[in-house]
């Protein structure tokens, strides 16, 4: 009796809910620089979406080179004196596509790495070591030898106890390397990440790779987390990392060369997904509201508001300006990419609504189930989007749910769906659970290359003892 | 100030709910048959764990032989008059490798797929098809075909939309497959999976089946969900598989030959993270509750308890007892492996407690996020465990945190930890996010041998064009 009330409050609910919360028509695919067929197909440059299905198969990773190509000249736009206002890194664990990385690495856009195999990759894809900046909390000893070795651009340690690590190596090789400090801005991430700023912290550890005498102090880097959208938060953490770059002159006399202000602008089309928008999609299908990509900064808006303040702040102070380094991941490749996938089956019985089965989960789109991505009926753009479906991935567990209120047309099996921001902690965050993983295409000038093959059955176990 | 007096208040709490939350000792070496060494060092049928660190690299999966043997042997223990209980059918998806799933399958062990590649593993690992089940709600046409043309023991539909196609494959190829439905119990998942028996949907669709004139109605198919523990809870969802099945008998004149009941036992040793628990340990470092071991039914009690349910019913009304299935995942290979991992660095400074920075994390051990896992020092058993520490993966990510209240002796970079029933959905959601997969090596009689080796950096982008 209580669960049969319970169920009856919920669906006189749910069509209120779900009328307040109809989904959007914000993000259409001229957002993406996408164009529909006259037979209600999406198409990039003229080409069918549909097509890379039927050549490349499903699922299947789309790269919009011509978004990537728009999104790097925004980052290294040049300023009134053809100069570009900051130097770009390319944050590698973002999309660790070799066929991507030349791709920015072709445009100007160095490698910011993380581990002793990024180095590794970035040299291979013949980056000059002064092109890469070495991040993270997890440098390996080897790691830490090999960039000292090659004198890489710049390792910034992450906490204090790296500096002794570096400086030993440094001192065995006979090698100064240039060294950054990660610092932690108010409103930045901290935990394992850096030392603050506002304890006094982060200078100290600035203060130890000064005096360690073999370690040359460099710069000082940040790296804000989350997704930064607006002017005034780029301003705050600037603002603290000015200050801090201003006592290490005024104490210890070293105008730093670099600071280096990490990634985290967001992709305008992407969202976290609230607790309470959560609540509601799971609870009464309600649809996710959809991000307004003017409530974030353009990437050029962006850049133009770090550099105007960084040199604006040394011309005030008649001081050398430093060198401005960006490190931007979503930001770069987050808008072009996009994964197409198909569904598998319907399950249309009760409860409504009904679900459709995919062959792409959270063991190709992770990040889904805690982002607002845009979903495209890859053919079926000219139909009403008058059905609600929740969209189940394939890998047999209850947490693969990439949607608990897509609004679509009515499917079919067969039909193809695309996720659209598919450009950055997808491919990295890709298991090979119970599926192969998919090939990854460039659509460049209406012609398509292929990056990367699907994995096959026997790729799956080719390092295993099958005796 | 506001924020000061948070941090004065937290902190004097902190002291308090610490006191309450003192790590138990209730999950010892021995609960996993494992000893110390007089060195203080962990061993496993005399081989000390560290040296298998030194041979074979970090992080490093290992599995224990004679744990799993003894899970096996559990789970096919005879009754008094020498028959196996059930017959049990390994889930691949829990831990996909071929030297692990060949192992039991040499004792004894069927295979239960949810896809093509893992139904074509089980064929290479030599499975006879009537060793096979099918399920999951993801089977693609080919992997239908394939199944079908192979005649596999039997094939689990997920909803009534996939009896058409398994229907029309059948007629096709002229073949009558053995079907079995997946029914959710009153306490069962549900969601994507499987038809209500509550509401009748699960009856229909296997009348349905039976009606389809191509296919063999064979089975009901279940799949609780989540950490079964006790004997109330597995009566309750058997009780409403066995109403089912006289229905299917008494409406459809059906005897189902066989009942599968699919997996869900808990591992004794590991248990779901409650949302107090995490806040307690976020906010205060408590450490999290440790399982009670006892209070999860053993194997041998959980086989016995269906098998002597179901016999009971059958034996009750003078029928022929269908074949019992169990398709058990992390309760056959939960507890019969562990990953070690290694320090890489220390972050100690403000606030405490200090991070330890792993060479794995959720890339490695996702699990861990949301579940207990025991940690035990490698090498520092006999040390008290005075230290508080927070534990961090290599990835970067704000997210790659394994512990947030780790009571550990102090650690040194270097020091190995030992993370306990890594056998169950570590290996599947792994990722190479930024880092190689590690060697699976299993230890059985003090011997040990190479399972899947380590993946290497050229492996990282052996399918991508690097021109």
């Amino acid at each position: 009796m209580l669960r049969e009330a319970k169920q009856l409050v919920k669906r006189a609910l749910g069509g209120i809910v779900r009328n307040v919360r109809a989904p959007g028509d914000v993000l259409t695919p001229a957002h993406w620089g996408m164009t529909v067929t006259s037979q209600g197909h999406l198409a990039f440059e003229g080409v069918d979406l549909a097509s890379l299905r039927e050549a490349w198969g499903s699922p299947l990773h789309v790269v919009l080179a011509e978004r990537l190509r728009q999104n790097v000249s925004e980052f290294l736009a040049v300023n009134e004196h053809g100069r570009t206002r900051g130097e770009v890194y390319y944050s590698y664990k973002s999309n660790p596509v070799p066929g991507v990385l030349r791709f920015v690495h072709d445009l100007g856009i160095g490698a910011e790495v993380i581990s002793e195999y990024e180095l590794w990759l970035a040299l291979k894809l013949g980056m000059p070591p002064d092109r890469i900046v070495f991040n993270g909390p997890a440098k390996s000893d080897a790691a830490v030898r090999d960039a000292v070795a090659r004198d890489i651009l710049l390792l910034n340690v992450n906490h204090r106890e790296e500096i002794a690590v570096v400086a030993s190596v440094a001192r065995e090789l006979g090698k100064r390397p240039r060294i950054g400090v990660r610092a932690a801005t108010s409103s930045g991430w901290m935990g394992q990440f850096g030392h603050s700023i506002s304890t006094g912290d982060a200078f100290a550890a600035l203060k130890e790779v000064h005096e360690s005498g073999v370690l040359e102090l460099t710069a000082i880097h940040t790296h804000v987390g989350g997704m930064v959208r607006t002017k005034h938060q780029v301003q705050g953490y600037v603002g603290e990392i000015l200050a801090l770059a201003d006592r290490v002159r005024n104490e210890l006399g070293v105008e730093l060369a670099i600071l280096d202000f990490g990634g985290s602008l967001a992709t305008p089309s992407v969202t976290g997904i609230s607790n309470l928008d959560r609540k509601l999609a799971t609870a009464f299908q309600a649809a996710l509201p959809e991000p307004v990509p003017e409530a974030t900064l353009s990437i050029r808006e962006y850049v133009r508001c770090v550099v105007e303040q960084v040199e604006a702040h040394y011309a005030t102070k008649a001081r050398p300006c430093p060198r401005i380094f960006f490190e931007p991941g979503r930001a770069l490749t987050g808008n072009t990419q996009l994964l197409i996938t198909s569904v598998l089956s319907l399950k249309v019985g009760e409860p409504k609504p009904g679900w459709a089965i995919l062959d792409a989960g959270i063991n190709l789109a992770e990040s889904v189930r805690s982002e607002f991505h845009q979903l495209f009926p890859v053919t079926r753009m000219h139909e009403p989007r008058s059905h609600r479906y929740r969209l189940a991935g394939p890998i047999c567990s209850p947490g693969d749910v990439l949607s608990w209120s897509a609004c679509l047309p009515a499917l079919a099996a067969g039909d193809a769906l695309a996720i659209m921001d598919a450009g950055a902690y997808f491919v990295p965050f890709a298991t090979s659970f119970s599926f192969p993983q998919p090939a990854i295409v460039m659509l460049d000038r209406a012609d398509v290359r292929l990056l990367r093959r699907a994995e096959r059955f026997e790729d799956m176990v080719a390092f295993d003892e099958m005796g």
